[in-house]
């Protein structure tokens, strides 16, 4: 087949792809594949028991000659998975390939169909947009998660070294201490936790203070400030942009008049004293 | 009756409609319906158990001929129901409607008559204007709580295909299941609800933290910055505005004096050279 | 006494209070009083017990020799009372003058002395200001709460119509039904509420998830997003007034070049075809 | 030993710490040591717990060695420690001098060698600049803490003075009472302990919904915005530098056109009348 061929089959297939029919039909059988996932988890007459595993192969079938064609219908197939999201569709579409009648593998089958609902994220272009946007804030917030864990760790391991003798399942070694602090941090329950190693040691409510402080009200609000930031720059994107503009151009239209001023002066009073000091 | 009249019949109606007096006992009335159906939760004494009805029907009526001059004072008869204010009002009017000494309809009826208290945010022009920024924060919403949902129903399905066996009660369907994550959602006792799984799955923490992670701490937050966006745009258009404004009224300015210089270096120098380039 | 000796003693006596000494004084007692109301909630020696009152009048008597040295120091006091912080002190001090032996008053007496650490907030600068930051808030506050009164109003009068059998203690009238549903905003225990009556009202999921979703998540945070603002644009009056300055001078100094130019224009070729169009 | 070869083996020194080996070693080390803190909350094999101590020997070796490193690698050594950062990582180290084997200051020195972890802080930039943003908030967050602890005790000197009778073990004195207070303002419980009081005092639920609308809403808030508006700041410094060197070169561009126009104006028109008004 020669290259001149395949891309006008390339663009027919891409005119299919693009078409508002394919799109909603690809969108019904993610959310038709959704309902199937959540009927399983009901009691089913016997009918919908046996029906089923077809419907769930027409799905696993329809997904993958989805992906084949958006492959084929690509202009450049070499930087087909350098767009992260046709590399997740791939992949959640060859997870789907595990077969169900396996009884050993037929939990992970089922895990992996799951994610299948996920595919309405990369279908739905402003679902998407959101997603990219939460994924610009990850290098930020991955600094001031490490900075949390820092803080869970010590705390942790501070609170396995006094509280351990008081409640093992609770404070028993630093993993269990963090799991501790971090139902601490969501306040749930936490003065139970306080008032039982407060009994031993009294001045333990320092501990539990210093640290909801430091979690809860400014780590959590340095993140919350984090995803603020980037979801408001990306709104305010196009009124920045604008304001911006404006400015470039007061500046350059500044410049084309001070040129022509300087030309005026010269002619008129010559280059004496120099126009700029 | 003559267009002619009804205009001059109209405008007599909506200098009544719009007096303070009309505008006063209109948000009096309501605050009076409000003060009924609350009354009628209490044990009262026989005598206003049997006035309420009465004033009840009184209020009924009031509405009702408050709706109907209202439609009468409209300039634009066809106009009225395109705003959704007078459509709101006409619905809740109409639902009062519905007699409540019918034994079956009783119910529905006072339920209907609980939505009288929301006209109090039609009225009062600050609570409008308060909902309609509410109500452009919409669509914007509408993806995030789409994701959020996405969320909740890929972990709803994963709980109740691994927990289902340990909780019916909380993992018995994936309508449950989501329901269980709401709850987990809002760290309302959410521990108990992990350490039951985790006696089965040691390593279920992970479905419990990433949950939290995911929700409460990243979508959550999405939702409150869409809000705070919304809100802080309201606030701070009139300023923004002025500051566009004046950027505008600059490049206005620099236009008319690039022309003028323009016409001066052209008058002294000729057009050799050319201004811009 | 003259006018002019009055505005001199009121120098002397300004000089005085403005005097950190003075200001330091005031702040250690209003201190030293929040310690002896602290210390009567723990058991006492009998020295310290005897010793207490004759304290507490010290501190009284010194509190209204400082109102009035205040209030004689005011250049003009007519308008001591129209500041807010000053009839606030005035409240304060006259309110500890109810004597603590009286047996009926104690507790009231009491009470009200343990106000005057509030002083602390007139006295220092800052306080003082973040308070008046808060307090331009309350309007745009008011009608936020206004708007959750309504919502909180119309959930407790529907809640306390059907669930009012179903537990008499937490729906039993529209105000306890509304107790409860702070409860809920607040996500205490809301979870045991909404089993309890789901078990008759299988649907009744519905009205608590709309209830959150309505206070918790959109309500609450147009409270948020409203406290912000106004703390964002206290922190930001400042370079925000830089910038509307400096665009000021920049128009006006467009303003004085464009006059210059048309007089330019018009020296040289005349007022034909007008400056401006 | 000459200031010259001081500062030529300085220079070396200097090559050697900021070579990216011996960053990449230092954050291992530091790693390791935080490794080696967890793991004694563990129960280990025999072996390892006769190993860790000659482990914790080493970090500690190597962390000394470092510190004089960096020390002799400063070029001002007297400025070495007005720098924070080298003044903590000291205080670190000396901290972890404190021998193990001593029976009696084994907690203590365990508890020392904790902070070690807090050293990734100071060596990794980010974290570092995230710290320093977070220290710029502390004097104005000082004052709203200042606030709340207002509130605190004064809720806290009222709770006791009323509630004292109903439960010591939760309003016994004002301290007890403010650590009630922070529960009831993290929302843990606090329902149980205002049914508790209302059975005494029905009108207690005004105590704490105020106390919860200012604590939980009102100051919260105020310092979730604090922390927002220093970090927003932060990341927007930048761009509002940028607007800001935009109208300032405005500025500047204009004063030199308004120069030029003022001459020629002069040259052809003559100093009558005045330029400026």
């Amino acid at each position: 087949m020669s290259t001149f061929s395949a891309g006008r089959a390339g663009n027919a297939l891409n005119r299919i792809e693009q078409s508002p029919l394919f799109q909603g039909s690809v969108i019904f059988i993610i959310v038709l594949s959704a309902i199937t996932i959540g009927a399983k988890t009901y009691e089913l007459p016997p009918l919908a028991d046996r029906l089923l595993p077809y419907l769930d192969n027409a799905i696993t079938v329809f997904f993958l000659t989805e992906i084949v064609l958006r492959f084929l219908a690509c202009d450049n197939r070499r930087r087909f998975f350098t767009d992260g999201w046709n590399v997740f569709d791939t992949l959640v579409v060859v997870g789907s390939l595990i077969p169900l009648d396996n009884a050993d593998a037929v939990l992970i089958g089922r895990l992996l169909r799951v994610f299948r609902v996920l595919r309405l994220v990369s279908v739905v272009p402003e679902l998407r947009s959101l997603i990219n946007a939460l994924l610009k804030s990850i290098p930020r917030m991955g600094h001031i998660a490490l900075l949390m864990f820092i803080i869970f760790y010590i705390y942790g391991a501070v609170g396995s070294m006094f509280f351990a003798g008081i409640n093992e399942a609770l404070w028993g070694d630093v993993a269990i201490s963090m799991l501790t602090l971090f139902r601490i941090a969501t306040f749930e329950d936490w003065t139970d936790v306080m008032y039982e190693t407060m009994a031993t040691f009294p001045l333990s409510w320092i501990y539990y203070l210093t640290f909801i402080f430091l979690t809860a009200f400014v780590f959590l609000n340095m993140m919350v400030g984090t995803i603020l930031d980037v979801m408001t720059r990306e709104f305010h994107r196009d009124s920045d942009d604008q304001a911006q503009r404006e400015r470039d151009e007061i500046v350059n239209r500044l410049e084309v008049m001070e040129r022509q001023i300087g030309e005026i002066r010269e002619h008129l009073i010559g280059s004496d004293g120099g126009g700029r000091n």
